[in-house]
């Protein structure tokens, strides 16, 4: 599949890489192309479907740059998180207590399919889930059920079986998606390590 | 123990319950002291260990009542959130993005020593961690060591193996403890019931 996919940070280079590893023709974009990057609008008018691996706190913004007419109709997979690390630790997470960036990104982009995953874990075990050992579990959230169903598909070609996938309902989940970080810099802090994830015990 | 809980809800009457049942002497505390409750202070005054089980919105409120020399010095174990369910679905979970109830509480009563804990649960699984099948774990958070061995002690009569406790550290840490509860409303949503609770796969 044609797959754009937005930022260069650590999270952006480690999907697009497990991305082409698994015989997709992904482009990544940046702000300032370069070597290994072309401008936001090139890859997500590339993409049949988009990865927003941006800064939380630049999302929108980058969003913005690449073009809502280069979204439209398209799954818009949002793995991003707003950390504010100005004021040192603890970190403070989170757009707000009664909104995500999955929801501003939804209602900026209304015609695009807007997807939260991947965001609750560190980017090595996004693509490598048995890096953690036992059963833990990922969350999806979002209004179209297609667009979840496709994003549920291709999280199975970075080894998460479906039985490991919560559907958490409409993007309005992505609130506690993004607010969970709070509680994983402490699970963070106390396991001495980002190689953790929650299981949901039922 | 002589315990005080604070607090009529299902929370503080579920609390009080498992102590009894435990074979502390409890007395329960409410606003307006009736057939099974004293007035805070008592209560308070009463315990050498005090549960807030008091609803998050009005927990300061509460405590103010009980009196801060009532706590001086003694375990404060703190089981509030806050959660306003004015605007309807979804609630909205916790105080700010940068501050917590925890916090609040600490703050506010700098001679009793916080523990934040059981928050992340409902009732049924606080005092009957069995109910939820497999390994789920339950996490505390304070400022004072000995205070936080102290309420494990106690939690493991409620039926919570001390491996089954994760510490997150200070008392700062009750921000994600009560953020998560934005996840779990939505998990509660996707599991089709309370009975649940995470496990910490590391």
């Amino acid at each position: 599949m044609k797959i754009g996919v937005l930022g260069t940070g650590v999270v952006g280079r480690t999907i697009a890489g497990k991305l082409r590893e698994l015989g997709h023709d992904v482009l990544v974009g940046s702000r300032s192309a370069g070597e290994d990057a072309v401008p936001f609008a090139d890859a997500a008018a590339h993409g049949e479907l988009v990865f927003n691996c941006t800064n939380g706190n630049a999302s929108l913004e980058a969003l913005n740059a690449a073009g809502a007419e280069n979204f439209a109709g398209k799954v818009l997979v949002d793995v991003s998180n707003a950390i504010d690390a100005s004021r040192g630790r603890p970190f403070v997470i989170g757009v707000a207590l009664d909104d995500s960036l999955g929801e501003q990104i939804q209602r900026a982009f209304p015609e695009a399919r807007v997807v939260k995953a991947l965001n609750t874990v560190n980017a090595d075990v996004m693509v490598n889930p048995a890096s953690v050992p036992g059963e833990h579990d990922l969350f999806v959230c979002g209004n179209d059920a297609d667009a979840k169903a496709r994003v549920v598909e291709l999280l199975q070609g970075f080894g998460w079986p479906p039985e490991r996938i919560v559907d958490l309902g409409d993007i309005i989940a992505a609130r506690g998606q993004e607010l969970y970080l709070a509680l994983w810099l402490s699970l963070m802090s106390a396991v001495g390590g980002a190689a953790l994830n929650i299981h949901v015990a039922r």
